[in-house]
């Protein structure tokens, strides 16, 4: 490759470099309701839509497979897909997995792997269709595809909030940040003495959020049981600022969030204290959650107020107020979005 | 990962890795008409099918950057997944692509990459409405999705086919293959003498039959316009031999293929000469060409039999007469099937 100017992807981001590889992308068909820039497409079916989103994982950078046992990574390979077509307000019905393996997999490993995706799909509720096994000269692969359905009059968007509506998210945030500090640390001591056992028993919930998230798809049943439909939704993959900031950008607007309102786990708590983190700062920034952030209209707030899985932590607000953090001690500063960088 | 029992992948082959871990998989819901087992799966959206197909190209596996340039490589991953469409009988809507990027690559490169994919989607007429962007700790990973539509009435399964129905295939067979072995050579000569100019010049038709395969979405137009439904259909990716073993355990049959009918263009026979490979084995075993081999009833023979790009090979038999190749000399032979051995 011969190239006279080269630009390092790192300079960019993983979101720059996204928004720069789209700028040239048509839509030709007019069933593409919705292209690149939500967690999942859209395509209209004639009555209902059809649900697109795809996640790749990589050895050696969304997993370490001297701590993640294959058959949560199987899990979690099928949680993120899920999480995407969760956030748009859908249910999940067809995956595709294909995978790329290395000579150091036996048949049996990759039948553990298989349980782990199996298990999931049980859970989910979701048929594993096809996909492609392959060998790799590297790492393990592992690349889903989900496929989902919504009714066109329930599909939320990241682009959907309006000024003052209310900014909700489910369970609680950092833990799987705070997870993967503990396993890091154990990873490391087992490495400077073999014979040690890993101490994970303390950590059970933040392991566990690491180790094999769960889909907040039983959030999303719960809309229709309680008649929500969410204004806008995301996904908490990279974070949560970051993703408030997606929410913004795509909506127009600002936000405020109160910091002494983002659900934090007590073994998160303890744990981040442990490691001398700060708590808060895990769950603005810290990654994979897959918790579901969305904006309801004020008039459904009395349907989520005593919900034990659904925080509101803070309002939408016109663009120009910004997205600003409401501290503990009560001072409003701007929100910054970390995120995951991949780059 | 401790194992009691270790069986190398390599002791099944793709093929059984793939039955194996089919084996547990269940199927939750009855809007999914056809899970694992053909080129694409099939969901009932109401009206119509849809279509979902998965393929990952992996470096040093699927493609050598020392020789495909970055645009053939994201025009064919393209190629590759519309191919599993069109042996539907269906036509491809919306693609994700999941890229997972080395940091030797620049922006740059990334973008000539993507210039490769759109070209393809506009070729196709697809709409590219996602997936995902990473580094990779290793060589470069590129999984595609496509997602289609076909009409209920005119979907092609590889299940289909009868008895006595007309075999036939696209285009023309080997080039893919005698492609590579000159791409190959040459690698080999630019390492021993890297001031050499790369001599592709006199092969043109097989270096882009293996550098830029099209998916032959005009036949599958023409379908349409001649009134045809193939009653059984799959894409040539691994070899025709391989393929038509694939037809006929759907099918529950066997077939009669006639060694002097198997398409093979004029550059393919001569290169293949020149490299010592016998044609007709580069075209019953050599993988990578795309075309689509299909089944057809007697009552369409008319329809097809003075097209350009289809040609009639042999017929489908009962199973207990077996896969058979009627060779120039006019002998029956037993059809074997080398394919792709990916592990």
């Amino acid at each position: 490759m011969s190239e006279e100017k080269r630009t390092e992807i790192g300079a960019l981001g993983e979101f720059g470099l996204i928004d720069k590889l789209s700028e040239g992308v048509k839509i030709y068909h007019d069933t593409t309701v919705k292209g690149i820039g939500d967690d999942a497409a859209v395509y209209d079916a004639g009555d209902h839509f059809v649900l697109l989103s795809s996640d790749m994982l990589l050895e050696g950078v969304h997993f370490d497979l001297s701590y993640i046992p294959l058959q949560h990574l199987g899990y979690k390979a099928v949680s993120v897909n899920v999480s995407d077509i969760a956030a748009m307000n859908g249910t999940p019905k067809q995956i595709t997995v294909s995978l790329g393996l290395s000579n150091r997999f036996s048949v049996e490993a990759v039948e553990v792997l298989y349980e782990g995706i199996r298990a999931a799909c049980e859970d989910y509720n979701v048929d594993l269709v096809g996909g492609d096994t392959t060998t790799s000269r590297s790492g393990l692969v592992i690349s889903v595809t989900a496929m989902g359905t919504v009714e066109k009059d329930k599909v939320a968007y990241r682009s959907g909030a309006k000024e003052s509506e209310i900014l909700c998210v489910t369970g609680d945030l950092g833990g799987a940040y705070v997870g993967l500090q503990v396993l890091e640390r154990e990873k490391q001591e087992f490495l400077a003495n073999p014979n040690m056992q890993p101490k994970l028993d303390g950590y059970p919930f933040v392991v566990g959020k690491q180790l094999r998230p769960i889909a907040r798809m039983d959030v999303i049943h719960e809309f229709g049981a309680l008649g929500i439909v969410p204004t806008s939704m995301i996904d908490v993959s990279d974070g949560l600022a970051s993703e408030v900031f997606h929410l913004c950008k795509a909506s127009g607007l600002g936000a405020a969030l109160y910091e002494d309102k983002i659900p934090i786990d007590k073994e998160t708590y303890e744990t981040a204290a442990e490691f001398g983190l700060d708590p808060n700062t895990c769950a603005l920034n810290g990654g994979e959650d897959y918790e579901l952030l969305f904006t309801i209209t004020q008039a459904d707030f009395e349907k989520v107020k005593n919900h034990a899985e659904i925080h509101t932590i803070g309002y939408m607000q016109s663009a120009d107020k910004g997205k600003a953090l409401v501290t503990r001690s009560g001072n409003t500063i701007a929100l910054t979005a970390q995120g995951w960088k991949h780059f």
